[in-house]
């Protein structure tokens, strides 16, 4: 996996210390803007191609009730995303950023989950390649996120296997269930990780065992940007659980990601914890659909415009500080 | 003064409910687009000329060596927002905003506030009448900006006039001082008051003693964009003390605005707890121009595009949920 280009980081400070603010005033803008410079390889990088991916799939776990929709909403929001009708088609277009939306063999759900694996081996590479082959490698910048009902709970069971605890803590309301399908969420994770120990040895067992293929081809599409030095924004809970499995394999794994924000599902923060990411925003949003990430886009968008429009401190003739 | 339009609000509040998500799953997006469109009196509002002004002034207090930079930075910032180069440019490229640079008789300081009043009262109503008359009434958006080497001290000033507490805690590093230079800068605020007792009165002897021009025209622009129904996003610790003087006078003359950001110069915290108004970003800037209010721009214009142009339930023949 390609590192960050430790030259274009310096030289981005460089610039950085040049430029017409007070040293530190645009706060975090000039963290991010040096990060996404020593990713991109240059020390003025311009976000002229964000893209957008959107991952599909259909849990076995749905059919227990743990969601407050029903399964053939999946289906139905993808062709909301085809037809321009969701929030990430409007976000999409306010931060000029390409959308692609990928569903994954929606007719065929994953199987239930408490009685053994979510999906075998070749289904699990299939969706993986998916999200790898989504990734255009041409864009500057990837959000990738997902729809499918049911995945809030495997992702609380994908944290749950990987960092442990009480599934209690993983799982929270999703699209909105009440305290009993809560409950029913954690004993659902629970009885996961009792079928399926395999999922807390290593990252790609547990999204074959615990994960849905959306999961899955979102952790192929974050892997690919990296494969092609393209900064990511992570979305919110989903997202970051998929994230969460490369890290268990590579604690580096996950250098050219930011946070795009923290979401209201139940145990982001904690899971963002547990991948060393502050979050950008913090609005309370719980969609999905890579919303939260998409959001974000104009923050970095900002941070980047900041960094490699300004004019330097010899070049506005501004005289410097004490 | 116009009051936001609670059938508009309302007719917005029942729109957010059709739309093609789980209720409440955009958090704080849904709150912003209907407050927006309460404001502008359209259940689907657009944004589509946002735009920023920045007011420069110079301080008296300057002389006593207030802040890390010289005064005649001031100007040399103007001329640098005149040709493009400094960050406001760019965020307001990045989100398609007009700019609007205004200095404000830059040749002639305000006198020194620890020996009298900063402004003669014609002096406070012409830079209240240059801030009203920057706001183009055709605007659907405004953040009102600073430039002003010395104005931290200034809005510190205004804060410990209007809110009482321990003139250091209302004080920060600004463009960088050291503790010495903080330590000035509380004793600065604290005389600032004792020799203009009348600043405690009312918000407009406040602006007038204690202020500056640019805080006084950013008091000015506020006012204008409720008089048009233009909403508006608080920029930092200096435009959120000059707003705070249209609250001394009238609790609800803020109802128009959101907070864009929390500053990370001294006490801006308090400051929007005493305006009851909740940042939108958290990123540690502390540049001023206006620069954390337009990043927030990017916010707004996702909220609204959200709001106004996503699919209904019924439109994208999605089902409800439970």
């Amino acid at each position: 996996m390609p590192a960050a280009n430790p030259r274009a980081a310096e030289a981005a400070s460089d610039h950085n210390g040049q430029l017409t603010k007070p040293p530190g005033a645009l706060g975090r803008l000039e963290d991010l803007a040096i990060w996404f410079a020593s990713w991109r390889g240059e020390a003025t990088p311009k976000i002229t191609r964000p893209q957008v991916v959107i991952f599909a799939g259909n849990h076995g776990v749905a059919a227990l009730g743990v969601s407050a929709f029903p399964p053939e909403v999946t289906e139905q929001m993808v062709l909301n995303f085809q037809h321009g009708g969701a929030a990430i088609n409007q976000l999409c277009k306010t931060f000029g950023a390409a959308l692609n939306v990928h569903p994954l063999s929606l007719d065929t759900p994953t199987a239930d989950f408490t009685q053994g694996p979510a999906m075998s081996e070749a289904e699990v590479v299939s969706a993986l390649q998916t999200g790898w082959q989504a990734v255009d490698s041409t864009s500057d910048l990837l959000v990738a996120g997902e729809m499918g009902i049911g995945n809030t709970t495997s992702g609380a069971a994908l944290a749950y296997a990987q960092l442990g605890g009480d599934a209690q803590d993983w799982v929270g309301r999703g699209t909105g269930v009440d305290d009993a399908g809560l409950a029913l969420k954690a004993q659902v994770v629970r009885d996961g990780l009792a079928a399926n120990p395999a999922a807390a040895t290593d990252g790609l067992q547990a999204l074959r065992c615990l994960g849905g293929r959306e999961l899955a081809a979102m952790a192929g599409a974050i892997a690919a940007a990296r494969h092609h030095s393209i900064p990511v924004i992570l979305d919110g809970f989903i997202c970051s659980a998929a994230a969460l499995c490369l890290h268990k394999a590579d604690k580096a794994a996950l250098d050219h990601c930011v946070a795009g924000h923290l979401s209201q599902e139940g145990a982001h923060a904690k899971i963002l914890q547990a991948i060393g990411k502050e979050p950008l925003l913090d609005l309370g949003l719980r969609l999905g659909e890579g919303s939260g990430g998409a959001l974000a886009i104009g923050i970095l968008q900002g941070a980047v415009a900041c960094h490699s429009g300004m004019a330097t401190f010899a070049q506005a003739g501004v005289s410097g500080g004490e």
